[in-house]
């Protein structure tokens, strides 16, 4: 796991990936997305979308299911500020995912000297390699430390 | 509900409100965002957090429950492109969530005429009216149609 000074600007990582499915496409819409084209086939037939799509918020959730389960190794977490996401395409029942992501910006943090914030772009694709999701997130990652607690880095 | 036509910018929307709940909380962590801090207090209170907090993800799909649910009244629902967001604090257990909407901006697609971008700033607040997400996105809206499908519309 990787602590703020052992990022590099450039750096990469891949993820596992997951399979989208459909049931929990319609599960996840019924309790935060209740529009008929993330919980019914016919209907989502009849919508723009052509058919039963994952809502955006789902495709987001999986992301960052594939990030924390190693897809960036973060001593300390992932833990978010905010960022910006698109989503170019939708998820679909079958869908395969895998984020590939990718360090933008390394900085120590302003007002707390223990951390540094890590911008990281993340690309959710599927199995055809199309991006469904492009994430650029800002996280909070904790600085070196030795055993005893000193700090273990020079600025850099 | 709203077609695009009907959107003006400056316009603003309240949402109804719902409490975060501990047990959702760790359900939404345990299949998304599988950190301790979203999984269970003891190991929470230990974390910068201090104790047990949303996933950002989950902060995002409750405020995406209040805008379908009559927070954001698009016709043909809330279709979103992607957009920015932040987390200024977390959402704890016990938490009231409200968002809060505006429309920032208004254009007609350029590459299809019988929709509109809408962008909207929404902000979700908890129950002292702080505000845990504030998120700015892009959302496709269809234009205004008279009952014989023609359009019913003259461009801004």
């Amino acid at each position: 796991m990787l602590a703020f000074d052992d990022i590099v600007v450039g750096q990469k990582f891949v993820s596992g990936s997951l399979i989208v499915d459909a049931a929990e496409i319609k599960a996840f819409a019924a309790q935060f997305d209740p529009q008929p084209f993330h919980l019914d086939e016919t209907a989502a037939k009849a919508s723009p979308f052509g058919g039963l799509v994952a809502s955006g918020w789902h495709t987001a959730s999986m992301t960052m299911r594939l990030l924390v389960g190693g897809g960036v190794p973060l001593e300390g977490g992932l833990i978010g500020v905010g960022g910006e996401l698109t989503w170019p395409r939708p998820t679909r029942p079958g869908d395969v995912l895998t984020v590939e992501s990718e360090v933008l910006e390394a900085r120590p943090s302003r007002s707390n000297p223990d951390r540094g914030v890590v911008t990281i772009r993340s690309e959710t694709r599927n199995q055809h390699g199309e991006p469904v999701q492009i994430a650029t997130m800002r996280l909070v990652a904790p600085r070196r430390r030795r055993p005893d607690g000193r700090p273990d880095y020079q600025d850099k």
